[in-house]
C-alpha cells in the first residue's frame, strides 16, 4: 500500500483536523463525538445533516455551508459513522425548525441514522438516498445511494435556506431522489488503508459495470471496452429507468471515483451529453468532477435528475462549501 | 491500460467539447487551432493566456474565467502547444490593452510562447515560472514551472481585471513568481494514453521525491517513509529557499497529483501546517486539492507563496473559473 499516512489508525482524525484549518472560514470540526458543521447556525432555518463512512471526500463535510448542509458526520473509513455523532451534530445547529437527515441507503447508515432520529428530542425526518440503478428496485435491501446524494444535498440545502418547513423540505428531498438516477463503473479496486490491499481484483482486460461506491459489484464484470460503449450502457440504463420525454430539461453530473483524470471525465461528459441531446433531452446543468469518490478507484458515474423548475431554481441558488461554490 | 478512451487520437479533442460544454456558462473552445477562451472579452484590460501540454487538469482551461485567465493554449497530452494557438488565442481576446503569457518553465512551452510573442502584432510580455525547488537554482534549463502556476495566475488575473497595466502585470508576476516555492513527490507514475504504458517505473516500496509533473526525476528515489517524514522533507527544502520570517503570511497550497483520496491530502496539509505553525509562520489562506496534476499519478506537492498586502487581496479577489471560484 502506497499513500500519505503515519498510522491508519490517526489518518481520520489528522485529515479532519486539515480540512477544518484549510476552510476555517466555512466550517469548524468537533472533536468527540466527531462532526463537521457550519460556522454558524441560523435561527428558524432546518438544519440538514448528512454522513457516511470517510472515503467519498469532498462528499460530505465538503458540502457542508451555506446553501447546503449544516452538519456532516464522517466514520470511519467505509463504516457508518455512530448515532452519537448524528445526536451531538443535530443539536449544535438546530436552528428551532427542525433536523433533516440525508442518508445513504446502506443498512449500517439507514440503522444509525433511524437510532439516532429516534433518540433525538426535536422535530426531525430522513430522505433515503437510493439513486443507485444498477440494482434492480425490488432489491432485497434496496438501491444503494451514490452520487446523486450529492445533488439531493444541494437543493433541499438551497430550499432549507430560503424558508422551507422541516416538511417541505422532506417532500422536495424525496421528489429529487425519485428524479434522479445514477450508475457507475470501476476501472480499478480502490485501497482501503486499514485494510492495507485493494478491497477486489480486477483482470488488466476487465471493468465492473454498476460498482458500488465501496466497490461491491453490481451489474456484471465485463471486458474492457471504448469509451463509447461504456457510456451507452451507463446511460441506458439511467436512461430506461427515468425515461425523459423529449425537450426534459435535466442537469447532467459526471463523476469520478477519485484517480480517473478530468480529461477522461470530460470525455465521458461529452460521449453523455451526445447520447442524450440525440435523444431530445435538453442538459441545462452539468458537473464534472470527483465528487462522491472511492478513494483511489479509477472509474466515474453518471447521475441524471429530472429538472423542474423549482428543482433548478435551488440547484442555480447560491452555496458556499469546500466543494461547491458559486453565487456567493 | 485502463482508461476511459475511444482512441488517443480523438481523446483531448472530444474532451475539449465535454469542457466546453460543461462550463459554457463561462468558456467557448476555438477549433483550429485549439484554445480555450473566456465568453467575452473586457476592452481596455490586459489579457492573460497561459497554456501548455495537456494531462494536467484542471490547469490551464480550468482558470480561463473572470478574474484569472482570458485564454489557455491546450497542447496535445504532455505535449507543448504550438506558436499558433497561441498567436490566435492572443488575437480573440485583446482587449487593446496588450497581452500577458504565463508560461511554465519547459524548453517547448518557451520556445513557442517566444516565438508567438515575435510574431505577435500586439504589446505583449512574459512572466516565466519556476517555482519547483527539487532542482538547484543553477540548474542549466532552469527550474520547473510546477503548482505554483496556479498562484501567479490568479494574483495577477486579479490584477488585470482590477486595471493593472501590461507593465504592471508583469512586474506582479515576477513578484509573485519570486515569492513561491514548490516541491513534489510521486508515490506512483501516470500513464499518457498514447504511450500505453506508465512513463516511469517505481517500486512498490519507493517514493520519488522532488518530481516534475510529467514525472521528472527529482532530488532522489527513496524508500516509502511515513506522511509525516515526507512533509518534513518537502517543507524543508521550501522553507530553506523562502526562508520565511516568523510572523510572515503566506498561502499553503497542497495540490495532489491526481489519484491521491483528498482524505491523504488534508492529512499532508495538516502536518505541512504544523510544520510551518512551530516555525511561527502565519497561514493565512489555504488551497487543498488537484490543480495542477499528472494524468493518474499517485503523489502531491507543498507550495508556499509569501503574501504581502497586495497579493493577498489579489488572492481574495473574486474568480469565477470552472476550477476556482469565489466572490462571484
Amino acid at each position: 500500500m502506497k499513500k500519505f499516512i503515519d498510522s491508519p489508525d490517526t489518518l481520520l482524525e489528522t485529515s479532519l483536523q486539515g480540512f477544518a484549518k484549510a476552510h476555517a472560514d466555512i466550517v469548524q470540526l468537533n472533536n468527540q463525538p466527531h462532526f463537521i458543521r457550519r460556522n454558524s447556525v441560523k435561527a428558524g432555518k432546518v438544519a440538514l445533516i448528512s454522513g457516511g463512512g470517510s472515503g467519498h471526500e469532498p462528499l460530505h463535510a465538503g458540502f457542508v455551508g451555506f446553501g447546503m448542509l449544516d452538519a456532516a458526520c464522517p466514520g470511519q473509513i467505509f463504516t457508518s459513522p455512530t448515532p452519537d455523532q448524528m445526536m451531538a451534530a443535530a443539536q449544535a445547529v438546530d436552528g428551532g425548525a427542525g433536523v433533516l437527515f440525508i442518508v445513504k441507503n446502506y443498512a449500517g447508515d439507514v440503522m444509525n441514522f433511524e437510532m439516532a432520529a429516534e433518540m433525538l428530542d426535536l422535530p426531525n425526518a430522513t430522505v433515503l438516498v437510493n439513486d443507485d440503478v444498477s440494482l434492480p428496485k425490488t432489491h432485497s435491501i434496496g438501491r444503494r445511494g451514490v452520487a446523486g446524494t450529492l445533488v439531493v444535498e444541494k437543493i433541499v440545502g438551497a430550499a432549507a435556506e430560503q424558508g422551507y418547513d422541516l416538511a417541505a423540505c422532506k417532500a422536495l428531498g424525496d421528489k429529487a431522489v425519485n428524479a434522479t438516477a445514477s450508475m457507475g463503473v470501476a476501472l480499478s479496486s480502490c485501497t482501503v488503508p486499514a485494510l492495507g490491499h485493494p478491497t477486489f481484483s480486477i483482470a488488466d482486460d476487465e471493468i465492473e459495470m454498476g460498482v458500488g461506491i465501496h466497490g461491491e459489484r453490481g451489474r456484471h464484470t465485463g471486458k474492457l471496452v471504448s469509451a463509447s460503449e461504456i457510456v451507452e450502457q451507463l446511460a441506458g440504463h439511467i436512461h430506461e429507468e427515468l425515461n425523459p420525454h423529449s425537450g426534459q430539461q435535466v442537469l447532467l453530473h459526471v463523476n469520478g471515483f477519485g484517480a480517473t483524470p478530468l480529461v477522461e471525465l470530460h470525455l465521458v461528459y461529452e460521449l453523455a451529453w451526445q447520447y442524450w441531446h440525440k435523444r431530445g433531452v435538453n442538459i441545462v446543468r452539468s458537473l464534472v468532477g470527483n465528487y462522491t469518490t472511492s478513494l483511489d478507484m479509477a472509474g466515474c458515474s453518471l447521475t441524471l435528475t429530472l429538472l423542474d423548475v423549482e428543482m433548478l431554481r435551488l440547484w442555480d441558488a447560491p452555496v458556499n462549501t469546500a466543494a461547491l461554490r458559486w453565487g456567493c
